[in-house]
C-alpha cells in the first residue's frame, strides 16, 4: 500500500439529512491533519460540481464555521441526484488531473457509491493514480453491507416523535389517522414509527413497510378490527408500499436520473389511502398526513449518537485512505459496549465500492411482525441506541366519579 | 363579588395544541390551593364527556403525574369537535347541578368559548348561581380581544423551524418547494414561516395568507420572478387560502359542527399548486409538503414562553372566578418587561365571553407586507418573543477554486 499526495475533493450527494454535514466537517477536520491532503476542495453539488469546477476551498474555514456546520441540517455543498455517463466519467477524471486531485470523497447513498464506482473503475483504465471513498449516507437505512447508515437514526427520531405527538392527538381527537412515511423500497424508516410506543393501545397500532405486499383490501380489515378495538386507528405506512407483484400502490409517474419512481413530496398516496377508508368502511374522521422533508432536515431534531457516527465516518475514510487502502466505502459495525447501559457499541470498517453501489438492503424478516402490519421487539433493540432516548408521556391517571340520576 | 363554594368541572376542547395540558395542570394546581374548589372534575371529551358524565377526579392526581402531563402535548382529558344543542345545554345545567358544579373551565378557541357563552347564558336563565371560564388556546393565534393565544407560540415554532431546514433542503436540491400550513382564516401561522430567516436569499421566499386574496396568475408569476432571482423557491402558504371572493382556492366539501370546511388532513391543496407550477412554469423539480398535525403536537418542539403562558393562564382563571368575577374569558396583554433583552412581557386579564365567542381575528395589515406575498419587520418583532430563540445556521464562506483549462 502506498500513500498518494495531492488534492482532495469531497462532494455530498442525494437526499439531504439532518447529519449529513457532520461526515462534511468530518472529512475536512481529518485532511487538514494530513500532509498527504494538500488543499480540500468541495465540489458544489456533487459530481455537477466537478464538471463545471465548482469548487471551494474547505481548507480555509475556521474551526467555528466548521462547527456550525456540522450543526446545521441539509448539505452544506449542495447535493445533486445525477448518474454520470462515460463521457461525465472521463471529463471528471480529466478534471481531477488538472488539479492534482487524488482522492475524492463522495458522501451519499447506493446511487453515490455506484457513482464512485464508476468513477473508479475509469481511473483504473486509465491508469491515473487516484482513490475514491464513499462516506455512507441515507435516512433510508438500505446500504448493504454496513448495520446501518448515519442520517437514518435522525430521521428515525423524527418519525418516532411525530408518531409519539400525532397518537396523542389522534386519542383527544379519535379518528383514523394515516401517516405516509419516506422510504423508497425500505421499511426502515417507516418502522421506527412504532419506537415511541410505551403504553397499551399506544399508535401507530398498523405499521405497513414496502418489504410486505400491501393489499386494500387486508388494509380495511386491519383498520376496521382496529376501530373496533380501540375505537381509534393510527396507521404509518411507507409511501413504497407495493403489491405482491413489486408494482407501487399508487405512481406518480414520474423518474429521476437513476431511475427511480419519485413518491415524495406529493399527498397523493394518503389522500387515496384516506379516500379507501372513508368509502369502505364509512369512517367519518379521516386524515392524512405525508411526512415531508422536514424528516430529513428538522433542524432541532437530531440524534446526538447518529451525529457522532456521521462526523466518525469521515474522518475514519480519510484516515484510511491516506494510509494507502484502496478505493472503498465505509461501513458500520455493531459492537458490544459495555460502558452503556445498552451495551451499544460502533466501529468502522472498509468494504469494496461494489459490494454497496447500486443494491439495497430490506428491512430484516426478523424485525416484522408475523402478522405484517407491525415491528418487533427485535427492530426496537435494533433501532433504539440509534434515535436515543424519547421522551416521557405523562398520563392521568383517570379515576373515574360516579355517575349521577339527572 | 361574591365566591360561590362547590365542585368544578374543566374541559378541553377543539384542535389539541402543544401546551394545552400546560392549562389543564395551571388549572388543576390552582383549584387544589382554594378552598371554595372542593373537587375538580376533568370532563373527558370536552361537553360530550360532561353530557355522558365522563368524569375524572383531577384532585386526586400526583404531582409528578401533573409536572410529566404538564410536558405531553395534545389534550389529556380528550377533546370534542361540538356546538352544544339548546337542549344539550338544558342537560349540561341539570348535570353541573347534580353534581354541584359552581364553577367550569373550558379550554379552547373561539369555538369553545362560544360554547362557554351559550352555556353560561342559559345558566342566567334558568338561575343556577354558577361561573364559566374559558381558557384561550389556539394554534391559529386568531382569537379576538387577546394579544396572543397560547398555542401559538409552539406551533409557530414548529413552523419557522421546518422552513428553516426545509430552506437548507431546498438550497441543496434546488427547485420548487410549496409548504401547506395549518390556519383556516388567520395567517399567524403561515407567517411563521418567515421567522428563521437569516441570510440573503433565504426561504421560504413566498408566503401566502388568507386575509391576501390569492390568485393562480399571481402566484406563477411569483415564482417565476423567484426562480430567475434564486434559481429555487421556497413557498409557504396556508392552507385557507382563498380568492377575492373569499372562497376557497380548493374545497373538500366536508364541515365540521361549526360549520367550518376541512381543511387539514389531506395533501390535495399542496398537490394542485404543485401541478399549476409544473404545468404554467414548465418547471421540473415541484415538491409539496402539507405540515399535517405535527405542527401542533411534536413532542420536543415547544416554545417555553408558551408553555409558561399556558400555564399561567389557567391559574389566573382559577383566581380570578374563585375571587368572584363573573363568567368570563382570560385575555393575554403585551406589556413591558426591562428584565428581558427583547423587553417582552405579558400580563392576564378578563374579558366578557361575548367578545371572544365566534368571532376570529386576522393577520393584522402591518405584519403583511405591500406585496402581500411576504411578512414584515413588525411581525418579525411581535412573533419573536413568542417562538423563543432560534438555532443558527452554519454556511460554508465558499472561497472559490480558480478553475483550469482541461
Amino acid at each position: 500500500m502506498s500513500a498518494l499526495q495531492g488534492n482532495a475533493v469531497i462532494g455530498q450527494s442525494g437526499g439531504p439529512t439532518r447529519v449529513i454535514n457532520e461526515s462534511l466537517v468530518g472529512v475536512i477536520k481529518e485532511a487538514k491533519r494530513r500532509s498527504q491532503i494538500k488543499k480540500l476542495y468541495g465540489a458544489l453539488h456533487g459530481i455537477a460540481g466537478i464538471l463545471n469546477q465548482d469548487f471551494v476551498d474547505l481548507t480555509k474555514e475556521t474551526p467555528r464555521t466548521l462547527g456550525q456546520v456540522g450543526l446545521t441540517a441539509s448539505a452544506a455543498l449542495g447535493s445533486v441526484r445525477k448518474k454520470p455517463t462515460a463521457d461525465d466519467c472521463s471529463a471528471i477524471l480529466r478534471i481531477f488531473q488538472a488539479h492534482d486531485v487524488r482522492y475524492f470523497f463522495y458522501i451519499g447513498g447506493n446511487d453515490s457509491a455506484e457513482t464512485a464506482n464508476i468513477i473508479d473503475e475509469q481511473a483504473k483504465d486509465s491508469r491515473y493514480d487516484f482513490r475514491v471513498c464513499h462516506i455512507p449516507k441515507t435516512i433510508d437505512n438500505d446500504l448493504l453491507v454496513t448495520d446501518h447508515c448515519p442520517g437514518y437514526g435522525s430521521a428515525a427520531r423524527f418519525v418516532a416523535l411525530a408518531h409519539m405527538g400525532d397518537d396523542l392527538d389522534n386519542r383527544a381527537l379519535p379518528g383514523v389517522k394515516i401517516n405516509v412515511i419516506m422510504g423508497r423500497h425500505a421499511g426502515f424508516l417507516t418502522a421506527a414509527a412504532g419506537l415511541g410506543r410505551t403504553g397499551r393501545g399506544d399508535g401507530p397500532h398498523l405499521i405497513y413497510v414496502p418489504e410486505v405486499p400491501f393489499t386494500l383490501e387486508g388494509f380495511c380489515t386491519d383498520v376496521d378490527a382496529c376501530l373496533k378495538k380501540w375505537g381509534r386507528c393510527v396507521v404509518a405506512v411507507s409511501e413504497g408500499i407495493q403489491d405482491k407483484r413489486q408494482r407501487p400502490i399508487l405512481k406518480t409517474g414520474a423518474k429521476d436520473s437513476h431511475g427511480n419512481v419519485e413518491l415524495s413530496g406529493s399527498g397523493a398516496l394518503g389522500d387515496f389511502l384516506s379516500g379507501v377508508v372513508k368509502t369502505k368502511l364509512g369512517v367519518q374522521r379521516v386524515r392524512a398526513d405525508t411526512f415531508g422533508y422536514s424528516q430529513r432536515s428538522f433542524p432541532t431534531v437530531v440524534s446526538e449518537q447518529d451525529a457522532r457516527e456521521a462526523r466518525e465516518v469521515g474522518g475514519y475514510g480519510v484516515r484510511m485512505l491516506v494510509k494507502g487502502e484502496r478505493s472503498a466505502s465505509v461501513a458500520l459495525r455493531r459492537v458490544e459496549n459495555s460502558r452503556r447501559k445498552d451495551g451499544y457499541g460502533c466501529s468502522y470498517f472498509l468494504t469494496a465500492l461494489k459490494n454497496v453501489a447500486g443494491g439495497t438492503r430490506s428491512l430484516d424478516k426478523k424485525f416484522i411482525s408475523p402478522s405484517g402490519n407491525d415491528i418487533t421487539a427485535a427492530f426496537r433493540k435494533y433501532a433504539m441506541p440509534l434515535i436515543g432516548e424519547l421522551p416521557e408521556v405523562g398520563r392521568l391517571s383517570g379515576n373515574r366519579i360516579r355517575k349521577k340520576r339527572v
